[in-house]
Formats: structure tokens, C-alpha cells, sequence
């Protein structure tokens, strides 16, 4: 199912057998480095902080020097002229190792490392720009770090035969062009505003959902959490579920470390957020056992990825199915009765649309706007085509465009997210990839599988992850998306899927 | 106080500059496998076992290549050449350089290796045999490894011109010699003896003491220790406090993990536990905050280490006066009353003394015994004088012979203890070295600052701390284990202290 066993027939292409030894060594130092990032984030005392760093930046340099190794090239070249003895997989982990080693080499050791210092220096000034408003405050660090983040696209480009932009998002999302990104986003920037007046008129009249008041105590929510974990799949033999201030999900893959965050006078946000961090977990659990270590046992990309999270938390637990299985199991958690626990209201409850600030808060409707601002504004900013003096201004115009909502302060405007803060242009559409791709392996899923709705409605995710399973996760970086995509469910990315269900949910 | 800055004098010293940047990485890379041990034994799943085998044998390798690159002996010789020009906390730098770097390349790549995946064998054949009481269960693997480590131990005797034991016990004990050990364990063996009849006489007219009765509740337990632990001085924000099944003392000098189990029917053991490793714990804390991340920062020895345990659990958090500081805690955590509880019967009950079979159970007064065994046993078989096949009945009659008790079978016997099994050799001595150590540094600093017991009786324990920090954990290594007993004490060590203490608490 899963390939060959490594080593089982590599013996006729020693380098890239060689290969595949410092990649391993790679991948545990890489595995090393996320279980430290996990406890800094979930467990560390404060006074850790110093040593840690210090950990981490051992832990990147050694791995920077593996790929940088200047033997690499003449392993790669041997590795190649012989690769028609290799199968397959090896063939795909091959290619998967290239793409790694030009994305590491295509920078110069200075340049990584002033990325990295501009990258902390600016993280540090935007976590005190943001509570007290202050975007001037960021902005030249952010220059700075910008200034070399478009270098290093520009090193990239060259390196990989893309344009500046591309070879930034290429990084998270691999084989990804924005030229496709456009093509998908138009039609739903087409249809998203007046969908979204439909929405919001259809559920004015129905009037506000009943909201169940609390509190509901820390202990109950997790235990809950834990019980609807199980049941979607997870194995606590093989992961943990921990508290840290922002969620999400680490460890590794035989070992996956989710954390949630809990609000004792709202128990849906830590919920939703622990069954989104599962599906992000049952990923990695799921990716081919025996290519642990290497490039093609790895996840497909940030868009598959938060595909996989988003299958999980938006197509099948804000279903009605899934709140019907899941609405006695709330009530007997919390003691809760009446009409606000009611199956119906919970179900509105759960798909509320309300067009809003922050993105991280945005439901299903509205997201995707959110993610269409950033990568119109950070495509301008990588070409050079929008200053950062012009950014609050363009991201407040941009968010009325699509919203109609103006935000008060920069706080609710452009310094609400970390990502650029952090170095990272050309994450954002993946999430919106993401929202699309589950869309279509959901409809895939139960068009191979009709009985999954009536399994969900027990409480049953077994056709549903085995599908998944098998079609997903244990593909690993096999195949590419495009290829993944259309052998899983027909076709490449088509946004009237996700269309389409937005259409059923909201509207029907 | 704790030397220079690194960097501030170093370059007239290229070399030894060079040396420092790389033990830097080494040394952070150590503490990265640090923190993954402690999640291992503290938060791993047990799903994650193979996986983090893979992430710290690839911390491993890296580790011994950064000191087996053979560039190393080219740049200690022009440090050395130079040596003059540096002040002397860089000068014990090189020093303690050199040593660690003798001990890694004594080995050759091959004998590491085989050393490594014996210990793993071994250990995990133990891990069998000592439930099963199957000592020849065991000896097929306990010999393969006892012949690696003899090979290992001529090859670092031949490195640094020792003794095959002494050169085993070097690693654990630096300018630790047998010689040593046998002349200030020789006065103890012949005190003991008669001492135990005495204090066993002794306790016998006094009848047992009562035993609390529980259960005690795991959160009292733990909250009661985490403020016990505070008042000896742990700083929660700089460490934490977990649980796991073998207690430890692990993690970095700015965030140091302890961890305890707790026994329901017994406080006793958790709390003392506790403590023992709160002395660890402050001892890492301590050492000096210039020279983290080298090798001069480093904590003395073992030796030192377990002083810096057994003055805060033996000769502090079980004297007459921190018992009666504690007494009316316990009793208001427990809610303790009567007899049991009352401050004179809690001071007999930390202080019963009585023969076993289990090292980690005994009294401090019986603790030696075991001790002694163990390192006459382990003297001979690195010597060739005891084969395997006499290990159990050498260990039974030795046994029997120190402390008057056979023990009935292996588990009690010779299994007990993982030491062997996992390749160590040469560690035993070092839990007696620092029982001594402890009392002869306790009784000087209770010279220095005779205000001490009054202080501990009020829970103060800010002055016994402050003398430790400057005399012994502001030192690092900066002084041999002699030379800072001789600073700090007036003389190198001497078990005349020890004994003084036994008779003083378990006579007088």
C-alpha cells in the first residue's frame, strides 16, 4: 500500500542510499526540534526561555548544515543518472529531497541568518506593537524583515524557476502557483457577497440562536474533548492533549501533541478547536508508516494539511449529523436542559455566520474573505507594488471591499496575525486551499462511501477515516497535490464543491 | 565572582576560541536530549518510544562527532600552546575540554556503537529478568556488556593513563581514584558495624514509632512538596514539578524537571523524595550563570551532586529541627492529630533505622552498606576476579556479611538495581562520596554562619543556601572535587565528619 520498505531495493543506487541516511538524520533532528517547540509552548517555565532558544538554534544550524553540505550536489547528480533503478517511492523521495535541498541552498548562510534574527527581532517588536496598537511601533523591523524576505524570493526564484511569490508560497504549499491560487479564488470572490447577504437575511429570520450559559468547568470541557477525540480516532497511546495559549497541533507522528486553550464561559471554541487539531493529527498519525524519516512519508503540504483539520472540524463536526450524535453527550457533560441545548438550536449555534474582525475567530461564510485580503496584500507587498506605510490603510479599504466592515484600530486590522510578523508570506492561502480541498474529498468520500453520514450520526468515523486513510494520509508526498487530488476524488481543485456545500449548509 | 564573560579575554586565543563555539553546540545539544528524557520518562505516550529513540541516537551521533572530528587535537594544541594568555576560569575551560574530549575519542567509532546497542539489549533483558527473578535470564547479555566495557575501560586507561576502574569512574567522578575511595571507605567499614548494633539497640528501648495512617490524597501530597520545595528555595518559574515511575532530577540549570510518584498510603517517601531532588535541582540552578552551555559551567561530579541532594534531604529536611518546622504542616495538610503526629514521634519515624535488602529503601545509616558491596563487586569483575556466574552468590554473601541479611532471591539480590545492566560501572561510589561530602560541607558551613539550625528551625533556609551557592554551586568546575572541599571546607574529605554526624543524630 505504502511502497517498499527502505532499503529493500536501493542497493543498486549507493547515493541515494547515502541520501536517504542524512535525511533520517535530518528528519530526527527536525522531530527533536518539534518536540522541544511543543514543551516550550505547552509546558516550559518562563526562565526556559533563554536556554531553549539556544536549543532550537543548535538543533537549525546542524540541520542547515546537513543540506548545505557541499557533497550533496555530487549525491544528488549519481543519485539521479541511476534513478531508473529506483521504484516509485524512491523515485518520489528522491524528488521530494531535491526540493528540500534547493530550498535550503538557494539561500547563502548570511542571508539565513540575518532572516533569522529580523524574523525574532520583529516577532518581539510586533508582541508589544499589538496590544498597544501600535503598527508604527513595528514597522521598521518589519521593513527590515521584509526587505529580506524579498531577497530571499528573489534567491528562490532563481533557484527554483519561479516568480518571487511562488517560490515563497512553494515552501507550504509544494508545486503551488498563485496563477491557480487566482483561478480558484475568483469564482468565490464572485460569489461570496451576495451569498453572504443570503445567509445573513436567512438567518436574521430565523432570529439568534440561544446561547447555553455557563460556566462550564475546565475539567468537564477537556474530559469531553477527549471523549469526542476518541471516537473521531485519535489514539492517546500514541499522543497527547495539553493546555497552551495558542492551539495547535505538534509532536510527531507516532507521538502527536495537540493543546487547546479553555474559556470556562464558552465550551464550543476549545471543543471545535480540539476537533480541528485531531483532524491535523490523524494526518500525520496516518502517513506512511514505513517512510517515517524521509521526505515522501511527509505531509503533502499546508494546504492538504489544513484540509484534513478542517474535513474534521467543519464538513463533519458542524454537521447535523454530528451535532445530533453529539448534542446528549453536551447535555450530559454539563448538566445542561432547555431549549438552548436543544439539538436544533445547537446546530445554529454551531453555523453562525457574523462577518467580523479577526480572522482566527471567522466562521466557515466568512473566512475565506479574511484569507483573500492577506494574499492580495501580501502578493503587492513580495512585488514590490504596496508599501508597509500603505498597508493598515489598504487593509482596512480591502476588508470593507469584501466585508463591509471598517476596523476600528490597526489591533483588529493588520497586526491582529503573526504570520508576517514571523517572516512567513505566502502561508495564507493555504487555509483557504484547505477549506476547498475538504470540501471535495468530503463529497468524494461519500460518494464512495454513501453510508458515511448514517456512520457519523452514530458516532462512527470509521468509513470516513478509512478513506481518508487511505486515500490521504498514507499517500504521503507520494504523488503531487494536483495528482493526489484528482486520483482521490476525479479532478483537480474545483471551488464549486466548496461552493456548492456552503450553498447546502447555509441556504437549504 | 564566577569568573569572566565568555569572549571577553579570549582573543588572543583563536584556537581556544574556536574550541569554546563548539563545545557551545555540544553542549546544547545535550540539553535538547535532556529535555527530551525528561519528556520520555514524564509525558511520552508509550507510542513515541520509537521514535524518540531515533531523535536522541541522532542527538547521540551528532554529539561524538562534534568531539571526534579530528580537527579537535590540532586546536586544543594551539589553545594549550597558548594557554598562558587566558585567565584562569577559561584555563579550567580547556581543562575540563580536555577531558571530555579524551573520554569520547578513547573509544573508537565501532566500540561506541557496540557499547550502545549492547546496553540496550542488556537493559531491556533486565527489564525482564528482575520481575522474573531470572538472573540467567540476564547473563548472556550482562556478559557481552561487561566484555565491551572492560575493552572500553583498558582503551580509556590507556587514554588517560589510569587504571581500567578508575578510568570507568573518571566519567562520573572527575579525579575520582580507587586508592581514595578504599582509604576513606575503609574506616567506615570497620565504624559500621558496631555503630548499626548500637542504633538498632538503641531504637529498640525506645519502641517503633507510630505511623500516620492514611490514605494522603495525591494533590495534598503535591501541594504540600511543591511548597516545601519552595521553602528550600526552587523557583516554580525557572522548573517544574511532574511525576514519573522512577523519581529524577532532569531538564537545564534555568529549567530544571523533577519528578516524584506518590505512594497514597505514604507520604513519607514522595515528600522526602521531594526534597532529595530539590538539592539536585538548586545545585543546577546554581552554577555559574556565566559559563552556561561549557563544559567549566558544569556540575562537579556525581560525588558533588549527590552531596547537594543528601544536604538538603539527610543532613537538613530530616534534622530535629526541620522536622519540627514541618511537623505542624503536615499536620494541617493531612489533617493529622494524636499521637502519631506529634513532633517527637514524626523526628523517630524520618530516622527509623533498619536493615534491608533494597538500597533505594534504606536509612542513611545502612545506605553505606550497600554501597560498599557494590563497589567491591564491581571493582573485581572489572578486574577479571568475579565472573558473572559469581555474581549472586558473591552479592549474598557480601551481603550478608556487612548488614547480617541473606537475601532469599536475585530480585532482592543482585537484580535490584539497573546500574549494570545499562554499562555502568563505576557509579556506585559516588552515592557514599557524597553522603560524606554533605556532612563535612554542612558542618562547615554551620561553622561559617552558626545562625544555620536556628534559621532551618524557622524555615529559613536562605543563609544555608547563600553559603552553598558561593562555595559549591557558583563553582561549576571550575576547582577539582579536592580542591573545592579544601576552599570551601579546610580539608579534602574526610569520613571522621560523616561518622560524627551518624553518632550525633542517632545516638546522642
Amino acid at each position: 500500500m505504502t511502497g517498499l520498505q527502505p532499503a529493500d531495493n536501493a542497493a543498486d543506487n549507493p547515493a541515494y542510499s547515502a541520501l536517504e541516511a542524512r535525511f533520517r538524520r535530518l528528519y530526527a533532528l527536525r522531530e527533536a526540534a518539534a518536540v522541544l517547540h511543543w514543551d516550550m509552548s505547552a509546558m516550559m517555565p518562563t526562565g526556559g526561555a533563554e536556554a531553549r532558544t539556544e536549543q532550537l538554534a543548535a538543533l537549525d544550524v546542524t540541520c542547515h548544515e546537513i543540506l548545505a553540505d557541499q557533497a550533496m550536489a555530487g549525491m544528488f547528480a549519481e543519485a539521479e543518472d541511476e534513478s531508473g533503478r529506483l521504484d516509485p517511492w524512491r523515485a518520489a523521495n528522491l524528488r521530494e529531497m531535491r526540493r528540500e535541498w534547493l530550498h535550503a541552498t538557494a539561500l547563502d548562510a548570511s542571508l539565513v541568518e540575518a532572516l533569522s534574527r529580523a524574523c525574532k527581532r520583529c516577532e518581539f517588536a510586533w508582541r508589544e506593537a499589538r496590544p498597544a496598537n501600535d503598527f508604527a511601533a513595528v514597522l521598521p523591523s518589519l521593513k527590515e524583515l521584509l526587505g529580506l524576505v524579498r531577497q530571499a524570493a528573489e534567491a528562490k526564484a532563481d533557484a527554483l524557476g519561479l516568480s518571487p511569490y511562488d517560490a515563497l508560497l512553494d515552501e507550504y504549499e509544494p508545486g503551488g502557483r498563485s496563477e491557480r491560487i487566482d483561478a480558484v479564488f475568483a469564482p468565490l470572490e464572485g460569489f461570496l457577497p451576495n451569498f453572504l447577504d443570503a445567509v445573513l437575511a436567512k438567518q436574521a429570520d430565523a432570529g439568534a440562536p440561544l446561547v447555553p450559559q455557563g460556566p462550564f468547568p475546565r475539567e468537564t470541557q477537556e474530559a469531553l474533548g477527549r471523549r469526542l477525540m476518541e471516537i473521531v480516532g485519535f489514539d492517546f497511546a500514541s499522543g497527547r492533549l495539553d493546555v497552551s495559549l495558542h492551539p495547535f497541533c505538534g509532536g510527531v507522528p507516532d507521538d502527536v501533541r495537540i493543546t487547546t486553550r479553555y474559556d470556562e464561559a464558552d465550551f464550543i471554541t476549545a471543543l471545535m478547536g480540539v476537533l480541528h487539531e485531531t483532524g491535523h493529527a490523524l494526518y500525520e498519525r496516518g502517513l506512511p508508516a514505513d517512510w517515517r524519516l524521509q521526505p515522501v512519508g511527509n505531509a503533502r503540504g499546508m494546504g492538504m494539511h489544513e484540509s484534513q483539520s478542517l474535513l474534521v472540524e467543519m464538513q463533519t463536526c458542524r454537521s447535523r449529523e454530528f451535532i445530533a450524535f453529539a448534542a446528549p453527550l453536551l447535555r450530559e457533560a454539563f448538566g445542561g436542559s432547555g431549549p438552548a441545548w436543544e439539538t436544533e438550536n445547537l446546530i445554529r449555534l454551531y453555523n453562525k455566520v457574523e462577518p467580523g474582525f479577526i480572522r482566527v475567530d471567522a466562521d466557515e461564510v466568512t473566512y475565506p474573505a479574511h484569507v483573500i485580503l492577506r494574499y492580495r496584500l501580501e502578493k503587492a507587498m513580495i512585488a514590490g507594488e504596496l508599501s508597509l506605510e500603505e498597508l493598515p490603510g489598504a487593509w482596512n479599504e480591502g476588508l470593507h471591499d469584501l466585508l463591509g466592515l471598517t476596523p476600528p484600530d490597526d489591533r483588529l486590522g493588520c497586526l491582529q496575525d503573526i504570520h508576517w510578523y514571523d517572516g512567513a508570506w505566502g502561508y495564507f492561502p493555504t487555509y483557504t486551499l484547505g477549506a476547498m480541498t475538504a470540501a471535495q474529498l468530503f463529497a468524494a468520500a461519500k460518494a464512495a462511501l454513501p453510508e458515511i453520514p448514517e456512520a457519523i450520526a452514530k458516532g462512527d468515523f470509521a468509513p470516513l477515516m478509512g478513506w481518508l486513510k487511505q486515500n490521504v494520509h498514507e499517500q504521503g508526498s507520494f504523488l503531487t497535490t494536483d495528482e493526489l487530488l484528482t486520483q482521490a476524488t476525479g479532478k483537480a481543485l474545483d471551488p464549486a464543491i466548496f461552493m456548492a456545500h456552503l450553498k447546502a449548509r447555509y441556504l437549504d
